[in-house]
C-alpha cells in the first residue's frame, strides 16, 4: 500500500520490487494453506466478481469511451469489452480453475537409500509469477485464478487500454480473496501504466520467478529479449501439416480444412502444408482449400497442380498468416517432410495424415517440436481440448514446460531427505 | 572441420554458431538411435579414453609444466592432474554413466479424450547442452557422457589450463564415439580459448539450449549475469542447520560436525548454524565445534556461551565460507528459525534436527529450498548420495530442475496426440 501511494516517486524498479518482496511474503502463506483454502478462495472471489458488476462495468465503458477516442479498431473494443454475459463467464472460469485438482503436495517420486534416508520431491509452488498481456480484461481474473490455485503469488501489468477494468477485477477479486484468509499482496497490478515499469519486471531476477506474456507478437519478442527472468511463452505457432503418400484422401481433405479454416487466427492454425509427391489426391486437396477461399502460395509443383496457387518466397516458409493464406509445397518422402519441418517449424505443433502406422510412429518420435499429432487437426493444440481444463500459456521453450501449460507448470519440486542421524561418511 | 580450421578468421558468434548448427544435426541422429545403442557408444568411448592413456598422460603433463610456469596454486596443480589411476577413474565414470537407466522414450503420463483422441507426454532429450567449466579435466568426459547419454550434444568450453588434457581427452571420445556410430560432432570442444568464445555460448539462444556452468563462484556469476540461454547452476551454497528445542543433543553434535567440517569446501556444506533458545545442549555443541578447529562467529548470545566465539557481523549470515568458519545464530523457536532461512538462504539445503515429528514436517513443508532435510548432515546433498548415479550439477534456480541434476534433469518433454482423424468442433 505504502508502495502504491508514493509509486510516484519511486523509480520502476524499486516499485516492482516493493511489490515482489510483499507478494513474495503473501505467497509464503499461501503455499501454507490447505489446497481446498485456496480452492475456497477462489469460489468466494468469483462471488465478489458477481456481486462487483455493476462497478466493473462502469469501469469498462470507461475503458471503452477513452478506446473509441483513443481510435481503437472495432475488434480492440470487441476485446476489450465486457457485458454481463461475459463478466458471468469470467466468474465461472474462476470457479473452474477452483474446481482443477491441485498439483501442489504431489509427490512425484520417492525412495530409500541403503543408509536410510527417505527422500522424495514434491511439487511446491513456483513462487510470484509475472503476467504481461494486452487489451483483454479477462485475462486478469483467469491468469490470477490459476496462480493462486497452484500456491503462486501473481503480478500483474495489463494494457493501459483496459487499465480501470483491470483495477476493478481485481479489486473484486483481491476482496474476495481476502475474505477467504489470502493475503491481498498475493495478487497484485502494477499500479503504474509507466512503460519502464514492464521493463523493470523483467530484469527482476530473483524478485518475480517467471514471466508469463499473453498478447500478440511484439509484446512476446520484446518479453524475450529483454528478460532475464525465465518466460513461458510461443512466439510463433508455425504449424505444419504433412499429407503423407498413405493418407486418406477425405481425411486429408477435413483435416487440412479444419486446421487452417476453423480459426485462422490461433496459433495452432496450420500454416504450412506438405503434400507427399506420392499422395493421389493432392489436386483435390488443393482444389478444396481454394473452394473455401483459402489463398494458396505453393512451390513449383503444387502451382502445376492449379493456376490458382500463388508463387511461394523464400519467406512464406517462414511465416505465420493468422488469416486464410497457406503455404503448400510438395515433399519426397517423411525424411523430406521432417527436414522441411526441422527447418522451419517453430516447434509448436506438427501434424501427420496418413493410415501408415509405421511412418506414423517415425513421425512422432523424430519430430522434436511441443506437440506432435496423428491424424488429428493441429487446432486441437489447447489446454481445454488436452483435458488441462485451463492453460496459462503454450510454451515452444524446450526447459520446464512444453506445449499446453496449466496448474502442473505453475508448480516446481523440491527434495524432502527425511533422517534419522545420518552423518556422511 | 572446416569451422575450426577457419576458426582464426571466424568471429566468436558464427564460430559457436557453426558449432552449434553441426552439434543439433548430430543431435538429432544421436536422439534417433536406441538407448543401448547409446549406452554402448560410451562403453566404446571409454575403452578409447583407456587406450589413449599415453597421449592423454603426456598432453596433461605439458598443462601442468604451464602451469607450473604459470604459477598456479598447488591445488590447483593437483585438480589438473592426471595419472593412470585418475584416468581409470574417468573411464569407469563414463561406464557408470552408461549403465545409468536412460529417461528418454519414458512416458510421463497418456489419457484418452472423451473425442478419442489419445495424448501422451513422452521424455525427450533437451538438444544441444553448454558446459563451461574451470581446470578438472575430467568434467570433459563426465559432462559429455551425461549428455549424449540422455540423446543431448555437448558443446564443451574447458579452462584455458586444461586445454592440452582436454583436447587429448575429447579426441578420445570422439574416437570411440564414431567407431560406434555416434556423429562426431554430438560432442565438441570449442577449438579456441578466445574468452569471447564463452560470451557467444551465452548468448546463442536457439542454438544452445542451456548452459551448465562447472567451477568457481565468479564463473557461476559471469555466466548466469550474461545468459540468454537457460543456465542450470547454483551460485552459493548457504547452508543451514537448525537445532531445535527437541534435539537430541548427540546427534546434534554429530550432524553440525559431519555438516561443517567433513569437508568444508563443497557447497552442501553448512555454513550457518541456528540453535533453538530452549535447546539444553548449546554450550557442549559449541564447544565441539570449536575444540574441531572450526571458527565460530556469532550473535550476543551465542557469544555468551563460549567466549572464543567472535561476533558475527551482518554479513556473516549471508557468507559462504567454504572452510572451518561457521555462523551461529540463537533463534527463538521454530517461525524464527525459518524466518531467517528464508532470508539469508541460498535456497540449497536446509536442514532440522529434532525429535518432534510435528516440528519437523513443518520445517519440511514451509522451507522452501531445492533440498530440505530433517535429522540428516546437509552434506549429502550430492545426485551420488541421492541415488542418481551422477550429477551435471546441483540446482538453486526454481524452474525446470531443482537439486542434484542427472539424466532426468537433461531431459525435457513432448505431447504425442494419436488421432483417427478428428477435427476440432
Amino acid at each position: 500500500m505504502s508502495a502504491q501511494s508514493a509509486s510516484e516517486t519511486l523509480t520502476p524498479e524499486s516499485l516492482v520490487a516493493d511489490l515482489a518482496v510483499a507478494a513474495r511474503a503473501a505467497q509464503r502463506e499461501l503455499a501454507a494453506m490447505s489446497s481446498e483454502a485456496r480452492a475456497h478462495a477462489l469460489n468466494v472471489a468469483a462471488q465478489h466478481l458477481r456481486e462487483g458488476s455493476a462497478a466493473i462495468l462502469d469501469a469498462n465503458a470507461c475503458d471503452l469511451a477513452a478506446g473509441e477516442e483513443r481510435g481503437l479498431s472495432k475488434a480492440m473494443l470487441d476485446r476489450l469489452m465486457l457485458d454481463e454475459e461475459r463478466l458471468e463467464a469470467v466468474a465461472l472460469g474462476v470457479e473452474a480453475v477452483a474446481d482443477l485438482s491441485d498439483p501442489v503436495g504431489e509427490i512425484i517420486d520417492q525412495s530409500e537409500r541403503p543408509n536410510g534416508l527417505k527422500l522424495s520431491r514434491v511439487r511446491v509452488p513456483i513462487g510470484t509469477i509475472g503476467i504481461i498481456y494486452e487489451s483483454r480484461p479477462n485475462v486478469t481474473a483467469d491468469a490470477a485464478a490459476l496462480c493462486v490455485r497452484a500456491g503462486n503469488a501473481a503480478l500483474l501489468r495489463g494494457g493501459s487500454e483496459a487499465v480501470h477494468s483491470n483495477r476493478a477485477i481485481m479489486s473484486a477479486l483481491v476482496a474476495g480473496l481476502e475474505e477467504a484468509g489470502v493475503p491481498g499482496a498475493a495478487v497484485q497490478l502494477i499500479p503504474t501504466q509507466d512503460r519502464a515499469a514492464v521493463g523493470a519486471m523483467l530484469t527482476a531476477a530473483g524478485l518475480i520467478d517467471m514471466i508469463v506474456p499473453r498478447g500478440g507478437k511484439s509484446l512476446v519478442e520484446r518479453v524475450q529479449a529483454d528478460a532475464r527472468v525465465p518466460v513461458l511463452a510461443h512466439l510463433d505457432g508455425i504449424c505444419h501439416t504433412y499429407i503423407h503418400s498413405a493418407a486418406d484422401p477425405e481425411m486429408a481433405k477435413a483435416l487440412a480444412l479444419n486446421a487452417k479454416l476453423r480459426r485462422t487466427g490461433i496459433c495452432g492454425a496450420m500454416e504450412t502444408l506438405l503434400i507427399d509427391a506420392d499422395f493421389s489426391g493432392a489436386e483435390q486437396l488443393v482444389a478444396a482449400l481454394l473452394a473455401e477461399g483459402c489463398e494458396l502460395r505453393g512451390d513449383a509443383r503444387i502451382q502445376a497442380l492449379d493456376e490458382r496457387v500463388l508463387p511461394a518466397s523464400a519467406n512464406d516458409w517462414d511465416t505465420e498468416y493468422l488469416d486464410a493464406v497457406l503455404s503448400v509445397a510438395m515433399v519426397d518422402g517423411l525424411d523430406d517432410a521432417m527436414m522441411h519441418i526441422a527447418r522451419h517449424s517453430s516447434a509448436h505443433t506438427d501434424v501427420i495424415v496418413t493410415s501408415d502406422e509405421a511412418a506414423a510412429e517415425q513421425f512422432l518420435t523424430r519430430v522434436d517440436s511441443a506437440i506432435v499429432m496423428h491424424n488429428a487437426s493441429s487446432q486441437f493444440a489447447d489446454g481445454g481440448e488436452f483435458g488441462l481444463g485451463a492453460e496459462i500459456g503454450i510454451a515452444t521453450g524446450r526447459l520446464h514446460a512444453r506445449g499446453p501449460v496449466a496448474l502442473e507448470g505453475l508448480t516446481t519440486y523440491k527434495w524432502l531427505v527425511r533422517g534419522t542421524g545420518q552423518a556422511r561418511p
